[in-house]
């Protein structure tokens, strides 16, 4: 029998179970915060919501199966279908504007050929009933809260902003036919991922005259919004899409979440709905994929027959952040907590430790106590692997006297304390926290 | 467009949401105090491993498909095989004991008629390596601190608890063969759940005579343990489990439980790997299915190749707990929190609201601003749906003089307080708290 998870699956022993618990804490603190309110689904999905809803590229690699009713279904890929279907669900009942948040574990059937998993979990935000671009603003700031609170700063990460129909208009503008542009904005998107020698023989594979595809990449280095207005009121084209970044970029400042974010063109999304401001954020020294990525999808609910519900959304997962926050030497170190480990001497005393150990725990203490037949070596031995703050020793001759002996284990120090005494605030005897019981660092 | 999830699935508005996460904070919050440590894995697990280890009601209602590698895996449908598949991959390099928790989302293919759901979350808590039955104690005393956390008291839950070598050794003692006992107690497993008369003809047919079946269920009624050992010794037969059961009760006084737990020889639990005490937790009244149960699982790790390591463990639905705590209306009203919300007049003053708001945020207030074009009005009844505690008016006159319109929506009172006064100390311009900013009730 092996003991691996199936391939591309993770298994969390208690060491990386405290850095998820952290990094999702962390996530919900800012969720919450920010005015989001959580939400989630099952993992299994109907099928059909990403058959409809999600590019090629998902569909390709969609974890589906039929099940034991005959049901197509698939462990979700993404969370935003799930998150449409249960808004469309409720439909007009649902006070807008909504700002939902959601962890959800999601599952990808990839190559591992990257030591990518085949499953992850992501921190979903979106905000539905807004057409200012307010929304975008809030999940940002959100975003980048957490971020902070991580210790990232403006340094360590950068946000690349564009709008989908500011390429569509370049495009427009530069006589590429509206059939293929779907076509050119996937090849767009796969920029740094793949050459761009590559990037531009596919293009011109797609119908995209040479001409075009060199001014369309002398383009996605531009870094001023200015240079694509200019150039889009010459053509007499739409810059609504010059004026939404813009107006965003003047809230991002307001937010002092300016100096995380910049104007890039090159950014345009691979998922085919979002209609929109379209956002990655990276690490600056670009070693790592996007820590986050999102951006509106002003008709996706169209498809659910719930009308027109212009939102803004975003996911951010939590494999890239922990490399990043790992190799920033960022990730905190997290132990567990015991505030008192109780050694009945003998199996005589184990029921006094039993409801030792009670009161403790009821008073809210982090609390463990030896429960096999060791030896006093071994459990103090134990009582050091738990790092127990404290040690009782419940021994016969003071246990008679009412006394409990208490053992700091760093200091070897030990003091015999009136039971009644140590019971009525064990908190005195820990050695940081004055205050009480310990909170939920577990 | 269906906008309900699969069939059998959940999904977690953010009403439903909250009640989880409250449950599961419960949870989490007895584990640690009782020295469990949180781990977890993928949803998706081997099919072996349940093929292997449970019973045959199980592997007839996996969750299982073929992945696009032609590997057989499933849904996990409980967490222990799991559980004992990570521990017995990292062997002996883990010292003992081990006590470890989880919080695991288990899914399993059953008929839809009796109205459960496919999918559910179960509390596992597992303590290995320990032969005494205080892992049992320490187990049932974390369980029902978590229950006595949620209100339920000693006379609305009962844990009911036996051992599977005394039913083991009572059909022993009354001559039914040795390998027809496993099916007996899979039957004796169905009490409660099926006609008694049902349940005898059953036995008769696996062939236990009239006689013993007479005999048997004369016993299964029996209150004392000590009518058990009497028979037991009259018999010759070993009475081994009858002195872990009292020791076990002893425990339990102890740890101030002993009011919810009574013995009850008919509790022989359904799966196969149990090897000692068993136990299962009821409403006292019969309503509802079984809230937790457990117990002692001394081989199960044998099967890994993993060497002998005694071990007991529990699980607890989430299912079943929250139809309770309904019926005895115990699930505390839960609503969103906001502290401030933020109402700027125009788009004029939208920069200073989310420059605000950031502020608010930062430090620590959940904080919510009108992200739309609403009309004040219309911005106030947001307000008010949102049960924001304080509402903040961002007025154009107000604003030049550098005031703030604070508004209490409840007593409509509204009082101008200058910016840097009002964000010097927020927390003091909220009705309940004087402390500071909100916690994560969110």
């Amino acid at each position: 029998m092996q003991g691996s998870p199936p391939r591309g699956m993770r298994d969390f022993y208690p060491d990386e179970m405290r850095v998820q618990n952290w990094l999702f804490s962390r996530w919900r603190a800012s969720a919450m915060r920010y005015g989001f309110e959580e939400y989630n689904s099952a993992v299994v999905e109907h099928e059909e919501l990403f058959v409809l809803k999600s590019g090629e590229e998902i569909v390709s690699q969609l974890f589906n199966f039929v099940d034991k009713g005959g049901r197509r279904v698939t462990l979700r890929p993404e969370m935003t279908p799930t998150f449409a279907r249960m808004i469309a669900a409720r439909g007009g009942a649902l006070p807008k504007p909504v700002k939902w948040f959601s962890v959800a574990q999601c599952f990808r059937y990839e190559r591992m050929s990257r030591g990518r998993k085949r499953e992850h979990y992501q921190w979903n935000l979106d905000v539905v009933g807004v057409p200012e671009v307010t929304a975008e603003a809030e999940l940002l700031s959100a975003a980048l809260d957490a971020l902070g609170g991580m210790g990232l700063t403006a340094e360590d990460v950068v946000v690349r902003i564009s709008h989908r129909g500011l390429m569509g208009a370049v495009l427009e503008g530069l006589g590429v036919p509206e059939e293929i542009r779907t076509g050119v904005l996937g090849v767009i998107d796969k920029r740094g991922k793949e050459a761009e020698e590559s990037l531009r023989r596919r293009m011109e594979t797609l119908g995209v005259s040479r001409d075009a595809v060199h001014a369309l990449f002398a383009l996605l280095d531009e870094k001023e919004i200015g240079a694509f207005a200019r150039l889009l009121r010459e053509q007499g084209l739409s810059t609504e899409s010059v004026e939404d970044l813009e107006t965003l970029f003047g809230y991002l400042e307001a937010c002092g979440i300016g100096d995380y974010c910049e104007f890039s063109p090159s950014i345009v999304r691979g998922l085919p709905y979002y209609t929109g401001i379209v956002f990655e954020c990276f690490d600056r020294e670009g070693k790592f994929r996007a820590l986050f990525g999102g951006g509106r999808y002003d008709n996706l609910f169209d498809l659910f027959g719930a009308g027109s519900l212009p939102s803004a959304g975003l996911g951010f997962g939590d494999v890239v952040i922990q490399e990043l926050l790992r190799e920033k030497q960022l990730l905190p170190a997290l132990s567990r907590r015991i505030d008192f480990f109780l050694i009945p001497y003998s199996q005589m005393e184990r029921a006094r430790a039993f409801r030792t150990a009670e009161r403790l725990r009821k008073g809210g203490f982090h609390t463990d106590l030896v429960l096999g037949a060791r030896k006093l070596k071994g459990a103090l031995r134990e009582g050091a692997r738990l790092r127990a703050e404290r040690v009782v020793l419940l021994l016969p001759e003071e246990l008679e006297q009412g006394l409990f002996v208490l053992r700091d284990l760093e200091s070897g120090k030990e003091e015999r304390v009136p039971e009644g005494a140590f019971l009525e605030d064990p908190g005195r005897f820990l050695r940081a926290s004055g205050s009480g019981p310990s909170g939920s660092a577990g």
